[in-house]
């Protein structure tokens, strides 16, 4: 069954929140508090919850690994995706000696970077490769996801050869707005720096006056 | 001038691109390319740069290293902003020893994380304390923007004594929306693993033919 992007945007989010509470050992939760948490309504959570196949939960609140094994199954986020990361500058050393996406499945397999000193001086166990064999090494290595930590000049070249390689996803960093030729490639943007910009653009307006 | 949200927001990801851009050696750009770079409209890239005071730009394009530093001004950019990490797991580590805030005007001083054997290990130039005594180090650093990488069970008790100090805006990377009580603080969420999940779940309803 196909699952309207909000609603599965917003079951994507609750997986990595149930994972999260089911490490810190809690065992139940219900509609209200994980609206609360989520910050939406409990009959949209609930609402969302129904979309998945099967009866999960109930009168007392739902069971958090049953629930957190189910969206996993129903998104398909419990099968494994293999992952490479294009730009080894400060943000992509980061990522990739990062470590955190592996528990969620994503398996980092591939690194690149256009400068060979780059890939010849980073400590890392990922196999690292100049930029210009983008495109045969994810072919190779069924690579399903690219993330993209290059300056931004850079980035839709090198999603081009990303997509030609065969990626399926992009995660990309750099601040533009990729053209995607291909509509079935995916691509979600992280402006990280944009965040925090917004903030403090938004501080500077309330501090003169215009909040 | 007030500048309204989803402007102020465009304007905040223009000044990355352009700082970018700049760093790559570029000069001048034309609002029909940023249009493209950012994925807007051309005429909506012009009708949010005149929001700004003072004319800039012309027929033959925007100069870019003049235009970066009015939107900084503007949106207040140009102002150093204090800022502290909460939470030293694998994501805040990552965060701390990334570095590339610091050009942006973010200056990390200082760090928290409820585990004192954390506080000890980690290897940084910058000050770390236990986190009960956020409130009293944000009050005495005159923190501002305080960077939320703790788990999801703690993130809004944290929260609430980043606030308790005064801090102005929160970035939260913890997969929770924070309740805010004082509506002069900002948040900002960025839900990396959400977007991985998000990426994961498309790709996934392709592969079964819902795409």
């Amino acid at each position: 069954m196909k699952i309207a992007r909000p609603a599965l945007e917003r079951l994507s989010i609750l997986c990595t929140l149930l994972q999260e509470l089911e490490e810190a050992g809690e065992e139940r939760i219900s509609s209200t508090t994980l609206g609360r948490l989520m910050g939406i309504p409990p009959h949209t959570i609930r609402k969302d919850i129904s979309n998945l196949d099967g009866t999960i939960g109930g009168g007392g609140g739902y069971q958090i690994a049953v629930l957190r094994q189910r969206v996993q199954e129903q998104l398909g986020l419990d099968k494994n995706r293999r992952v490479c990361i294009v730009g080894l500058g400060r943000l992509g050393s980061a990522l990739i000696n990062y470590g955190g996406f592996e528990k969620l499945g994503y398996n980092f397999v591939a690194g690149f970077d256009r400068n060979i000193n780059k890939i010849e001086l980073l400590r890392t166990d990922i196999p690292l490769y100049p930029s210009y064999e983008i495109v045969e090494v994810v072919q190779q290595k069924k690579i399903e996801i690219g993330v993209l930590a290059v300056p931004a000049e850079a980035a839709q070249q090198t999603a081009d050869r990303l997509i030609e390689g065969g990626v399926k996803g992009i995660i990309n960093f750099a601040p533009v707005v990729l053209q995607n030729k291909k509509k079935d490639v995916f691509v979600r943007n992280i402006f990280v720096a944009g965040e925090l910009n917004t903030l403090s653009a938004l501080i500077t307006q309330a501090e003169r006056g215009h909040g």
